[in-house]
């Protein structure tokens, strides 16, 4: 099927960019079906995804296949030969379609996938990212085995069991593939193959360089992005990249994300006596470090999860207009998330989205003494307290160390990093010890600029609902590390559903977001444009 | 060596019955070598002290022979034979001495051992209380078998061991008995024992009569205490019961106790989402179950240790002149004691002995997620809060219970006493499980009254130095039960020393203390008079 190519100038995109794909595309001798699109309107985004659709519906079992296929390769932390064999078996999807692709690998880090198509005549270049390794397993935990995928016809425990190898397609789109990773983050590698492979079959070509970065390490928390990121820069460089990793919202509605907050872990242990002393001989006397422990959570921390730290909030960018519209145009899940989680009240009234706007402090874990039948009437030695701080842009690493050891030495704590021996224990009045852990800082990308615009469009081009814009994921991931060292946009493209079971057992992917997913990619590849 | 008996009227004990009880032994044609001391002064009270002293220097090797008897048989909860073999042997060495003695059991619950012995023309009848069982062993936390008693050269592991079954006595009065129950509390059994025989030999006779009241379950609470108390009512009514247990003051004095806290445990869970929540993705509008136990905890109890649950001190009854009068008088232990423990800076300012008259709010336990290394990015979805409140005179567990329930529900949450359902949780802003667990008042005698002032009176003529009056334990006993229903007056009488190990392993007794604890024994048991 011809399109007629309009001429109006369509949102961003010079009406003259349009013309020289056009003409180099007929030059080339290739068919002008669809292959025009990346400068057409609304009617034509949907005759792409039209294109797309049925080229998904008449190869459900073969893209299927290939997520089958990528699962059972056991592509954990615990396992480096599956980590290599996912790689290469990437390695290879990306050349068969004409990538250069290769796997890079550093100081013993699983193998970063890297994959290069360039598009005659494109002027960006875009990086789909996403990770090929999965979380741990605890397979006793599952229903059935976590790389023996099965699709079931929902989500629950009694769904029933689905042959995708004899059944005919199309296969029912609540159908759910379970097996680690399937939804974090393998989908979203079959998402963006299957949709190369869609446009390549309606000879569709790029609208962009595409780049592909797959990472292997992503679960372990990326150790090596960064120096993989500064080693590589040439190499990975882009305009754009596309974070292909997450959930959607939880409304149903895809989503796009604009950046993550970021995150920094502390462990923090109080001390009272070097050894547990009788509660009734010596309590009120001898420091209850359980009791410290919770006065000093208090003192940090409002019921609605205000941070009463002084100067904890420096830097804190209040959100943009187009930001807080963003939100407020979120479709409201609030009610409903409370009755799935059984929550009779949220910490805060800002409802969720925008709770996750701000900087959090998260207690992880409390643990001091023994509880229930265990419990003696003993005074503990110790308190641990395990916290995370999530922080927003321009929030720094060393802000926020600095605002919490401030705090804790106005509060009278006298910080040690080890295990305090006998005469520090006599010489002070309050030891605590402060264990920072790794972190990293929060990033937003600009949604009025021209690159988040693009991919707006191509997003909403994909999709047959609104679009859920989301400033900023309540999440972590180091995509700070992109924009500092590559000074590249970072956009989030997730295309799974929220209840994934992502990092638990019983991981799944829902079959329609994965064929949305496939549209999504395609709309990205052979749409975007600024 | 024949005393001559002073005419002059001795605190508190009328000459008459001085006069009346001479007579009476003289016409019985007993010795008086010793007999009439319950009627003489300091100089007397000296030579009964060395009389004791003579007869157990001469028998220390009889005497740890009996204590090493008593240790060896496993008279703990786990193994019911070894305290019906404790039981009967308790018996046995009762009647030989000539006393009514009998082994009563009460649907089920280990013999509580009573004798009784009738001192001819004594007004005052006195309980002589003790337990005989241990707590449970873990051996693999021993030097030695705990229930193969070794006497070592004084408490550190490196102590020598010594052979008392071969050495010459008197050994060594530093050196330590090592083994169960060996302190705690059979120390008070066989003291009472050495004593009795030690006037027996000197002929000396009782000034009081003797009641004794061996228990086999004390180190599980006493489940059975109350009932045995009412169903035996007459059999162990007295004037005065002295309790045999517990160690004596930290500064190494005599001393005695008039008094212990109550107590009452309270195990409570505070509720957040019904699965545990990523708190990146939820953290500022999940509830963190971790954090408002803290806030909670931080509401109830002030860095000092006040309690700030209004209404929890009605009854509080403050501490009397006398009382007070009697902690100054209290060497101080907690500069010491801040050493041995590590303590940089006590809870409160007022000191350990005033500290452990108020009540007290004690933080077992603590436990929400996880710390440390396993520590995961989840919101948890409960918190456990152990706690036990400790009780003084006229507190109620009634009224505790009301005030910290009505506390809870002023600062907002809804009590419940089984885990909530789904219905529940969405139905509430906070949830809080509570659950009571056992209780009693605390008792306080008053140290002004004859019975407390005789037993004061024949410890200061037992001791070589000051003893120190303890208004009251800072830990718990049910003694209330014995002012309840017997309406006796109830002193504590430790012997043992305070760093005995108690409860835990490597239980000892140092020697100095068991020949101390005959002559304080001996002196209650011979001067006793009001």
């Amino acid at each position: 099927m011809k399109l007629s190519l309009p001429r109006q100038r369509i949102l961003g995109n010079p009406v003259s960019r349009c013309h020289q794909l056009v003409s180099r595309l007929l030059g080339a001798g290739l068919a002008l079906t669809a292959s025009a699109l990346t400068c057409v309107g609304p009617a034509q985004s949907a005759e792409l995804r039209q294109m797309v659709e049925r080229y998904r519906v008449t190869h459900e079992g073969q893209i299927l296949a290939q997520l089958d296929g990528l699962v059972r390769i056991r592509s954990v932390a615990a396992d480096p030969v599956g980590l290599h064999a996912a790689a290469r078996m990437l390695v290879d999807a990306l050349r068969r379609r004409g990538f250069e692709a290769q796997a890079l690998t550093e100081g013993g880090a699983p193998p970063l996938v890297t994959g290069q198509w360039r598009a005659a005549g494109a002027v960006r270049t875009v990086v789909f990212y996403a990770h090929y390794d999965g979380q741990p397993v605890n397979p006793s935990q599952w229903r059935s085995d976590p790389f023996t995928p099965v699709l079931r016809s929902g989500p629950s425990a009694n769904a029933r069991l689905i042959d995708w190898r004899t059944a005919a397609p199309p296969f029912d789109p609540e159908g759910r593939l379970f097996g680690r990773a399937a939804a974090d983050d393998k989908a979203s590698i079959i998402a963006f193959l299957a949709a190369f492979d869609a446009l390549r079959a309606a000879h569709v070509p790029p609208a962009i360089n595409i780049k592909v970065v797959w990472e292997g390490e992503e679960e372990e928390g990326s150790p090596h992005l960064e120096q993989e990121l500064r080693q590589h820069a040439a190499l990975l460089s882009a305009d754009l990249w596309l974070i292909g990793d997450g959930p959607i919202h939880q409304s149903g509605a895809p989503m796009l994300y604009f950046g993550a907050r970021g995150v920094i872990g502390l462990d923090l242990t109080v001390y009272g006596a070097n050894r547990a002393l009788h509660d009734g001989h010596y309590g009120n006397w001898a420091p209850n470090p359980a009791a410290l422990a919770a006065t000093l959570i208090a003192s940090m921390r409002a019921p609605d999860g205000r941070i009463l730290i002084p100067g904890f909030d420096a830097g804190v960018q209040p959100l943009t207009a187009a930001e807080q519209q963003a939100i407020r145009a979120l479709p409201s899940v609030d009610r409903a998330l409370q009755q799935t989680f059984g929550i009779g009240q949220p910490e805060s009234e800002q409802g969720l989205a925008l709770s996750l706007m701000r900087p959090a402090l998260n207690v992880r874990g409390l643990r001091a003494g023994e509880v229930g039948p265990a419990a003696a009437n003993a005074i503990p030695t110790e308190a641990h307290i395990s916290l995370d701080f999530r922080l927003v842009p321009d929030q720094t690493i060393a802000g926020t160390g600095a605002a919490v050891e401030r705090f804790l030495q106005a509060q009278g704590w006298t910080v040690v990093r080890e295990p305090p021996d006998a005469a520090t224990r006599i010489a002070y009045p309050r030891l605590i010890r402060v264990q920072w852990g790794a972190g990293y800082p929060a990033l937003r990308t600009d949604l009025t600029s021209p690159a988040a615009q693009a991919v707006v469009r191509a997003a909403r081009a994909a999709a047959s609902r609104p679009v859920a814009l989301m400033p900023m994921m309540g999440a972590s991931v180091p995509i700070y590390l992109i924009d500092e060292i590559l000074h590249a946009r970072v956009v989030g493209l997730p295309i799974v559903n929220y209840d994934d079971n992502q990092h638990a057992a019983n991981e799944n992917l829902r079959l329609q977001n994965l064929w949305d997913g496939i549209e999504l990619y395609a709309q990205m590849m052979a749409t975007l444009h600024w």
